[in-house]
């Protein structure tokens, strides 16, 4: 396996699929057993923000206590990547004093850069390009509300609105998956059209039909709802993103309203047993109406929320190298500790 | 009892004084018996915090390290609470990422709705309104100085100056309690100005006479001098609030001194075996006297200040929600954990 | 021994050399061993950071993890040292809530009064003084890089370029353990010119020479490279400090380059097999070239950085009071505690 979470795409299908049932198994572990996971007992967390985080930041600091160990955080403006001192000598730096790294980024290169000069794993938090943790927790969640007898391969997921990076996030996982992926959205905002990518653009249709080569499953894009039918999962994001600036001369609700609101009537065209997914936080009455998200049968976006967490720790459980005891060593050090120990006293 | 720290208002008598005797006895369990009580072991505080803070952020997080767990530091800017995402949607996802939260807020409708809206416990970490920790705290350091043969019902405690929220704080407790309490302070600045309340402006007065009727207690509040004659507590705050601008025409200085200061004849006056107390921080030579505050007979401010970080041990310790272990579930879920592990490994 | 790590001048030669024992026990037990030693379990550090900090942030972090405590961030803005508030009642207060202090501070009085009235130990994270917690782990890497028969007092420690505290701290430690230490830098920026003190200026070189008369160690000032001849270990550190306006009429690239940049021809020139270190972060192409830096034989720099979590472990496991266990007083406030516990179930 590869050593860093930065992208789903590095990982197998049967690779997440692990790690959604190592996360289902803890999270009923700690919630029905009452018993927490130490697996990480000792280890330190290193949690880089450039930018404030409420879901991801809270999610990974949990989690990292529930096995034991320990999250630092480093807020926005607090650790550079990348100026007085280059990103190579920082990672290296920073990989030699904790176990395990995470970043929310602004620049995806940025973290790429990271996990590739520090020894320590590192995870993206998020950066302008895609989320991937997000989509685990995505997955696990949808995984929880399979529609009676039908396995997550058979599933189509259907996202509405605008190409931010969950909404790529979602097609890449989808596709590894062999899900049905949709995107409806309007012209000039659809995976085709790039994303939020800022620098070194790569074709991101081409990595999921990539994917759909090996899984079976498909991508559709469109601007036409018809194209949502059938959808067991709708999904939708906010509406505004890093790139507020080249929507020139039309604000986002003039493009998205009230065509590509999720409304009960677009849920029951979809499907009348579709369940509604958001990654939060919405901005309610526009990507979605209250209707929607407060029914408590088909909005299921705050088991979503929560299973952010439960993903989470999965992911750190898998990556973070584990403490094994050398006895002999150990004993000796410590004697030596102990000595030195009773010398300064 | 009620699920949130947000008013002691919502509490017995018994129920405070309660907490109370277990902060105490954690107090001794920690100093005198060097034995930690980890009863929130694993367990997550999240703490919010909309201004800057010392004592109440470092008594939470120390208190909740020793009691097992950890707590997480939201700073001002970092969470917000009823911007874009509605606080509704905020309290429902924190509260489902983390076992209990704390806030210090601007406003105090903020910690009331964070409390509705979450699914776990809320502590009121201060408000414009109210400060429900300081208030547990101080009583606890009242109840450990307690005049020879004297009960705390038979306790007259005298408040010197504004009606900030420790002020106003003070006179909840004490009526509940049923102390006498006293507010020396100069028309404008009295409980019935109304305090440093912004919104949804309550009777202050009306509460703590409605606590005198069950509890026995008395309320007084005068510019006389006369009003502390008799007091076991001298209490004082500093003189400026979050009301500045509406001292019209005469700054704090012109309001309140010399007559509101507390110097060591005034203590004198009151009682020569009278205690002094401060919320802390101080502006020495302001509202009180090096003289007073560094008598180290007459000076309780140093024990109450760290009598924060014992009697929120004991807020944690009451409300968190603890882990019960259900060992059939946990070792099913434990052995699934452990499969799945050695599958990713 | 004293109470806190303020400078290293305050501790003896053995003290020291004990510490860096004890922190090369602790590494061996952890690295080695696979086990981590909660001498510190429960206690809890707090550390105030005036100014952003990367490496001393997550050392005295993960440290305080390692050693089974926790520590709390207080950043930039966050904590006033002597605002409104006096430093005095700040220091008392704070040393009641947390078992010890670190502070990277602005001015070095701070950190001594911090350290005069708090009753917890304080550590010097840094100040324009002296920066004591990067010494020792410098010294830690230099023992564990000692040249083939030779002992660390044989050692010769060459710093180039400017007077900056860790210039200044070099001096104070290699002379407390009897080594030859050179600072090689132009005039005007030599260790007699007073380093970056602000106030109370006092008489570096005089420090460093007291040491020198009980050790048998040696300093020299100069600005002729032969003066760096037969060095076992070539330091640097950045050109630039908090005086750079004081540098009239020339840039700090104007007065030290290209002769104070250490080069491989530099290193060659000191001696074949010398050790390049630097605290960091470092300017690449400033104060030293890549090829030096990136010499897996000849940079120690990275181990250097590691180091300081191992030696900061080592300060926090000698200063910080350990705890312990009463069980007779323990065991009747356990009682107490959940007596207290089930009367407010």
């Amino acid at each position: 396996m590869v050593k860093d979470y930065i992208d789903t795409n590095d990982f197998t299908k049967e690779e997440l699929l692990g790690m959604v049932e190592l996360g289902l198994s803890m999270k009923a572990m700690i919630k029905e057993g009452g018993r927490y996971p130490q697996i990480l007992k000792n280890k330190t967390l290193g949690m880089i923000f450039q930018q404030v985080s409420t879901r991801t930041r809270i999610s990974f600091e949990t989690a990292m206590t529930d096995l034991g160990g320990h999250a630092q955080f480093y807020g926005p403006g607090t650790i550079q990547l990348g100026g007085h001192e280059s990103i190579e000598d920082s990672a290296r730096v920073m990989g030699s004093l904790v176990d395990i790294l995470m970043a929310r980024v602004d620049r995806h290169k940025d973290v790429v850069n990271l996990a590739k000069y520090s020894a320590a794993p590192v995870i993206n938090g998020m950066s302008e390009y895609n989320h991937p943790t997000q989509e685990l927790g995505d997955l696990m969640t949808m995984m929880e509300n399979l529609p009676e007898g039908k396995k997550i391969e058979d599933c189509k997921l259907a996202f509405i609105g605008d190409a931010t990076q969950v909404c790529v996030s979602l097609m890449f996982i989808a596709s590894k998956i062999g899900m049905d992926f949709v995107q409806f959205g309007p012209k000039g905002h659809q995976i085709t059209d790039g994303g939020l990518q800022v620098e070194n653009k790569v074709d991101l249709l081409a990595i999921g039909q990539k994917n759909c080569e090996v899984s079976g499953g498909t991508i559709t894009i469109s601007d036409d709802i018809e194209c949502i039918k059938g959808a067991d999962f709708i999904y939708t994001d906010v509406w505004y993103g890093l790139y507020d600036d080249e929507v020139e001369g039309a604000s986002y609700m003039d493009v998205f309203y009230p065509k590509y609101q999720v409304t009960m009537d677009m849920m029951n065209y979809a499907n009348p047993a579709s369940k509604f997914m958001h990654c939060l936080p919405a901005s309610r009455g526009e990507e979605v109406v209250d209707e929607v998200m407060d029914d408590p049968e088909r909005s299921i976006c705050w088991d979503e929320a929560e299973n952010r967490k439960h993903s989470i720790r999965a992911i750190l459980a898998t990556l973070c190298p584990k403490t094994v005891e050398n006895a002999e060593a150990a004993d000796a050090a410590e004697a030596r500790m102990k000595a030195a120990l009773e010398k300064l006293a």
